[in-house]
């Protein structure tokens, strides 16, 4: 009596299911109490094909990508993944090993964020892929960290580097660049990698918790996100182009070509969290840090006024770039 | 510095995002805390032009529906709606006006059903409209009604009437059934109108939870849905086509096409629930019901084995379809 639909959840999306409250999938619904004391933290994103996969982007990092842009979020927020709802729309065709290759890493990543899949649908589509993906995670109660909290003298923090992801998706799109930018086939690779598959820093996100005055996730564009930051805690910004953290493909791609600098500050898929500190909770930040193993670079400071925030070029000049962030409308 | 995304956002859906923890909107994420002794019920469902709406079918309705057959699958469960996270994939060129009609549908039933927007995000698409809504309710913990319950002996009950939407949908295909079956324009429009805007029966959601051993909505068709209940509860059931509750409408279509049984009972877009019960508690359910003014009816009875459920025609043969619910696959 089972349709195709409940085949293909039974087949691909049960094995994720391994929370008690998910049921084995074989509900529309799924239960969860968060622990005494914690409360929920909840974030849904959506991707495309074409949008913001490329069409012929493997379909395990589709998935890896779909859910990690959500755990970003969370980590962001200081909160620890719970678990996950996903609808996927399907277009007619879809290979099956297309769809094996995608529940394949999810799972991968379910397991490695604990992070278990809770429910969903699965519906068909005349347009392209799309994949929403619903998190949600815990946290002690009052304690999640906002946009609105930087202060004037609170110093800027990112993790990881900035504008991997918008080079990665440079070379995918203008491969010539690999040469122009005298990248070596690591270097390229890692760049297209941190595209394909973002780094959700969750391994910091009580650290976070514990010690940002401010914080979000830069998916966007490193200033167009912090100038969203500034806006709802009614602060500017200041930072330094030199300051800011970058790999080492970054680095030879932006001294190849130094106009990228534009790219690497606005051109999102980051997946960084971007965050303010109390300069007193810097030491402390940087001990929580370092016991993750994730990198953090102080890259400026908030200060007084309603102005977007200013980044500053090596030459000290103020840098102006066309758009400030990716939008879609 | 608001981008146009931001823009659509703080205009028609932070109104939306009338509860504490969703900030406004203004952050990425939301916080939740169910109340003591309570736990969630989570769901998510998509809906796509084309598939499950079409693509004329007005924007306040769509945006109803898409909400609603979350709030159904809540409902079965027992759950007091929460709230909700939207995702919502826009082809290039949507009319504002589209939006703004979709996002005042929306509101509508935030508030007439105490559902408010907690977040999510609005992309691209090259392909149809698609929303997903992620939706969550509470209720005490552990007494989450789930399908594996029912036994044989239990009685089946369904809520409102069965077969409207299905209906409603062949007449918005083909506006010639209108006359073949005689519908007057009320009946009619009742019929389309189910079609495009379900009723989540929410009003009986604790009775269900109070009483039931089983519980699911009808989204695929009566029968699908009823094999599946009886599947993962080990039992079968046999229900009765003369039990079945009609509108008026469906009713006079059947009278003038008794083929029609089958559109009824399979054709799905039902979101009415579906429920069993021990006989001793079918008097305090009539009354629950009755006081939260939902009709409930009962249509059969769970007996033993592992077969699928069999219908019994107005002649006393088991009737036999081509197909037993919707599966996309």
């Amino acid at each position: 009596m089972q349709s195709g639909e409940d085949k293909l959840i039974a087949r691909y999306f049960k094995p994720l299911a391994t929370a008690e409250g998910a049921l084995g999938l074989r509900d529309d619904t799924a239960f969860y109490s968060p622990p005494e004391g914690h409360e929920l933290v909840l974030t849904a994103d959506a991707v495309v094909a074409g949008v913001h996969f490329l069409s012929d982007d493997p379909a395990d990092c589709v998935a890896q990508k779909a859910l990690r842009v959500n755990l970003s979020d969370l980590a962001a927020k200081g909160a620890t993944p719970v678990g996950c709802l996903l609808t996927l729309a399907l277009p007619s065709g879809t290979p099956e090993r297309w769809l094996e290759t995608f529940a394949g890493g999810l799972k991968a990543d379910c397991e490695l964020f604990a992070c278990p899949v809770f429910g969903g649908d699965t519906v068909k589509t005349d347009g392209p892929v799309s994949i929403s993906i619903f998190a949600f995670g815990v946290l002690p109660r009052g304690t999640m960290v906002q946009r609105t909290g930087a202060k004037a003298g609170d110093k800027i923090f990112v993790t990881g580097t900035i504008g991997d992801g918008a080079l990665g998706l440079n070379l995918l799109r203008e491969p010539a660049r690999k040469a122009a930018w005298s990248l070596a086939d690591p270097e390229a690779k890692h760049l297209i990698d941190r595209y394909r598959v973002p780094q959700p820093r969750v391994a910091v996100a009580a650290a976070v918790r514990t010690h940002a005055s401010a914080s979000m996730d830069v998916s966007d564009g490193l200033i167009g996100d912090l100038a969203k930051l500034c806006d709802v805690s009614g602060v500017s910004a200041r930072i330094e182009a030199k300051s800011l953290p970058l790999s080492v493909g970054a680095r030879r791609a932006l001294s190849s070509e130094p106009a990228l600098i534009e790219s690497i500050a606005t051109g999102g898929d980051d997946y960084e969290i971007l965050f303010t500190l109390a300069p007193d909770r810097i030491a402390s930040l940087r001990e929580l840090a370092a016991a993750a193993n994730v990198g953090v670079t102080e890259i400026g400071e908030i200060v007084e006024g309603h102005d977007p925030p200013r980044m500053i070029g090596t030459d000290g000049a103020t840098l102006t770039f066309v758009r400030s962030s990716f939008s879609h409308f």
